[in-house]
């Protein structure tokens, strides 16, 4: 069947017969936003038991019941690559963690380097764009956001049969696209990105080191973390990713024309 | 040398001997943001004449002269692609500006198309967007803006040797790597987003019949227009474009540190 222009991420499972709730956020969507009465069909997904078609069975301020009728689509995961990046300053981390959902990046590990600016991070807001930005894009998964960490830190647990892409403004390194060409067979990713200071000369020599770390360069241009995130997780899914398949159907088209709970 | 933390473009010829001025904005922010006196070291670019080492001669509020000494680096341009975007809300098209100039575009053509929300687009703000990202990402030449034109003209006129990749989540569509690692040798092209809503299905069976015209998919996820755009100049980069290219030089990372004239 055709896909439903409104999809909704929610927590609980996902069974014919189950009726689930909404957060406070989606329920002001529903009742305010998109006016929807009882009967309404909408898209339901929680990142375990794919897509289900739902009808809004009660609604009122600031809550919604639906009732769960038959899945739509079945589970799928992304494509197994990690976005690690230093924080950046508000507009631009909202904006990171926004597209890096929509470009199919499984988690999201902000990390302190060296040169990073920003002190803390709202993980919460991120995850609350990551989530937005799923039910926008029609994932049926949400990329996990983790709290911040340290960059030493990251990298003695780092696990090392995934390999770290980084991107690196200085010194020699392949381009980025070249690199995963070259790749044997796919394995599990990850890019990072500096702040926008860059990374220090030693936390780059130090990561040049390790035996699953890949220093790679994005061209001439000097990028924002933001942009030099972006690119990365677009060329690796061109070259390594889910590229080559197409939207579940042309109605899920309409779902981008929708106002976002962001808004 | 190395290159100077400071750039800005300006529109005067650039020659050895020659004083040239600031707009008022990069006056505030040489004299008020950077705190710079006289004597200081600029680099400056004009998009014509390559960049030049300039010394801080005058100073006062909201102007500044400076003494143009040495050429620092010879004129190039960017990659041969375009961006033709229907134009999205506000703070999504000034990101859009900012991140097509330091994805190397080098033209940005705002088109109507049918389901275009945005009635007009704010010309002068996408220059100076585009200009500053240009100074920030170290750019010899900042892309050309056009004003606003409808989808038909805007094919009646196109050159036919420049291939258009439209960006369509419809019907069937090869994923843009691999339509571009066909390509028989690279060649001026232009890569078209559609509005948040889509390309209508008229427009895209228009565009499919055009001879300059490829579809082209960005994978199973329904990008935002800002995405899309970005994913698609990241990915013609990356296969065509100047990827293998590295910035001037290490002392440019500090460039991307600066304060950018927009905040």
């Amino acid at each position: 069947m055709g896909k439903l222009a409104t999809r909704l991420y929610v927590e609980e499972d996902l069974t014919a017969g189950a009726v689930v709730g909404v957060n406070h956020q989606q329920a002001h969507y529903l009742r305010s936003v998109l006016r929807l009465g009882r009967g309404a069909a909408i898209a339901l997904f929680n990142g375990r038991d794919g897509e289900w078609l739902a009808k809004l069975e009660g609604l009122g301020k600031g809550w919604a019941s639906l009732a769960v009728q038959s899945r739509i689509r079945e589970q799928s995961e992304s494509p197994d690559v990690w976005l690690v990046f230093a924080p950046i300053k508000r507009a631009r981390i909202d904006f990171l963690a926004e597209k890096a959902t929509e470009l199919g990046c499984r988690r999201l590990l902000p990390v302190m380097t060296r040169f990073t600016a920003m002190e803390r991070v709202n993980v919460e807001r991120l995850r609350a764009n990551a989530r937005e930005a799923a039910e926008q894009c029609e994932r049926l998964d949400v990329p996990l956001v983790e709290p911040p960490q340290p960059l030493a830190k990251l990298l003695e647990a780092w696990p090392p049969e995934r390999r770290l892409f980084v991107c690196s403004e200085r010194g020699s390194a392949p381009p980025f696209g070249d690199a995963l060409a070259k790749a044997a067979e796919p394995q599990p990713a990850a890019v990072m990105t500096g702040p926008e200071g860059g990374f220090a000369e030693s936390e780059l020599a130090t990561m040049a080191r390790l035996p699953f770390v890949t220093l790679v360069g994005l061209g001439p241009r000097i990028l924002r973390s933001d942009t030099a995130a972006l690119a990365a997780l677009a060329i690796w899914q061109s070259v390594q990713g889910d590229s080559s398949a197409r939207p579940p159907s042309p109605a899920s088209a309409e779902g981008a024309s929708e106002p976002d709970l962001a808004d």
